[in-house]
């Protein structure tokens, strides 16, 4: 069979890279709802996308029983209700992360899920859309730095204050930085240290300088029983830099360590997704631009084999939690 | 005047850079104590400075009223009571970091610099022997990176298992890990964030793989009011690492980010102290090997004048503070 997935929710600009790299993997658009908050993303993504189906009801892409799979990048606040009710109509669900901002949401998604047997995947692009991020996943799986430790994901982000749309600015919309960004870290930290859970050890978040009631910093202490990680997000990427963020994620292990310099190496080699591995042998660079990317092939076999390969059921959801545990007790604070 | 100073403690090979630094600042060595918990060290000492004179008795060059400044190396848990004795004898007194391990010692030098007004100087290399990150602090108080939010210092170091002596493996004589290393990086929070005192948000010590009862890893959340700064030290270099450790230090500010390469730029570009700047305008490489460190030439100047352009007393103290009150919360944890 050949999935069939509709578009739900365009508020944000990763939903041109869900669609593209779905139908790259195989799978066939049935078409779009085109509402948003936000023009320019359905301008955007009418000029990428101009044979793309419109249809203005979404319920009569929900009601169609030849679509399988529902992709979302509605407002964050919103994501989890459509996915609930994408379930609930026999879907599977691929959201953009976040997948869900609050705990109450977390219930309706974990309950649906049960309930349904549907997939909800969320789509942690700086793992699955970064080739160096892959590679080094593979690395450690085969020992090349023994033991993980420690993880250090640093995810600075650009602020672009004049593409934001309102709801960016209201932490009751992107649920807060840690829920909105930092995500990425959780899901890579537990990746790296493999383990399906763990623990919110510290978490803290700041309003640095952007704007007041804007969270613009956070930071995060995630605990396994062998490892641990340290996340840090801000929207501090300096206009200077020449891509939206320095995205790095540090791996230490009894033998080597593993760093990454997913988007840029600054002032240093061309290109993206650097890989800069010390070991017993030495100090190396492996490049992995171009590399292999296999998440939405593997969530599209699941969609056909009922399987979990791209990333286990549990492994999802407990990111998601962690990100909410972590937003409240930096909330608290 | 041209101040001598004399060398009691040649436990950690520190002692070298000590001697070497303050000899070329322009003090004279009065002469060294030959006593040590590691012959090596003292080995090493007499090759590298044949002409210094051995005194054998250390209470000689406490009662010498020509000597102005004590230099001391000893194993860690022992230097408060040489810096103390120093004092209480007249002499200023330049230490190795640590400079003291339990809250007790911190209360008996605090008291004896306020009795004498004597100098107590923990010389923090990590910041005052490596220009680059003397360079960045300069260019942080000029304004190149806006105003300072955050600071991430990593602090692997070679264990070097062979050559370590007793004293190393048990925390009664280093202090635990975040006493013993994680002092620079506590200085260098304080500096960067241009604040005198601060608090620690988090702590934690971890016995991973290096032996039963030995602390091989440790982290810290340090905040002041404006700013929060990350600590992870850890006894995980490589033995492929072509140095002791990859050193890092990153500042993020509102308008740019520095990071340090203090050591190794690891498959990139040779030599050390590698300084890299993104701001408004791009992203730059300053290198900083062989560029100013005027720590010793202040610390000369400040035993003579009385002043403190070296570093303040209350900021030196702080960071003793600070680490202690870190591992006290790492360990109760």
């Amino acid at each position: 069979m050949q999935p069939r997935f509709a578009v739900i929710g365009l508020d944000h600009r990763h939903v041109y890279e869900l669609t593209q790299y779905l139908i790259e993997a195989g799978m066939e658009c049935a078409g779009y709802w085109p509402v948003t908050s936000d023009a320019g993303v359905l301008e955007g993504f009418r000029k990428r996308f101009p044979t793309l189906t419109e249809v203005a009801d979404k319920q009569l892409l929900l009601d169609d029983p030849t679509i399988n799979v529902v992709a979302i990048a509605a407002i964050p606040s919103e994501r989890a209700d459509i996915a609930v009710a994408a379930m609930r109509h026999g879907k599977d669900v691929l959201v953009d992360k976040p997948g869900l901002t609050t705990f109450e949401q977390l219930a309706a998604v974990r309950a649906a899920v049960a309930e349904t047997g549907r997939i909800f995947s969320v789509c942690f692009s700086e793992r699955f859309q970064t080739p160096s991020t892959v590679r080094a996943l593979e690395m450690v799986r085969e020992g090349a730095i023994g033991r993980v430790i420690q993880t250090v994901g640093l995810g600075p982000h650009r602020l672009n204050r004049k593409l934001r749309p309102d709801w960016f600015w209201d932490a009751k919309y992107y649920g807060g930085i840690l829920v909105d960004i930092a995500s990425h870290q959780i899901d890579q930290f537990l990746a790296f240290a493999n383990v399906e859970d763990a623990e919110i050890a510290y978490a803290a978040v700041a309003e640095r300088a952007v704007q007041p009631g804007f969270q613009d910093f956070g930071e995060i202490v995630v605990k396994s029983k062998d490892a641990s990680g340290y996340i840090r997000v801000d929207w501090f990427t300096p206009d200077g830099l020449p891509t939206w963020g320095d995205g790095r994620l540090t791996v230490l292990g009894t033998e080597g360590t593993i760093e990454l310099r997913k988007y840029v190496d600054i002032a240093g080699k061309p290109g993206t997704d650097h890989l800069f591995l010390v070991d017993g042998k030495g100090t190396r660079h492996i490049p992995c631009e171009g590399g292999k990317m296999d998440y939405f092939q593997k969530f599209t076999a699941d969609v056909i084999n009922r399987t979990e390969t791209a990333m286990t059921q549990a492994h999802c959801l407990n990111v998601c939690r962690l990100a909410l545990e972590a937003q409240r007790l930096a909330t608290q604070r």
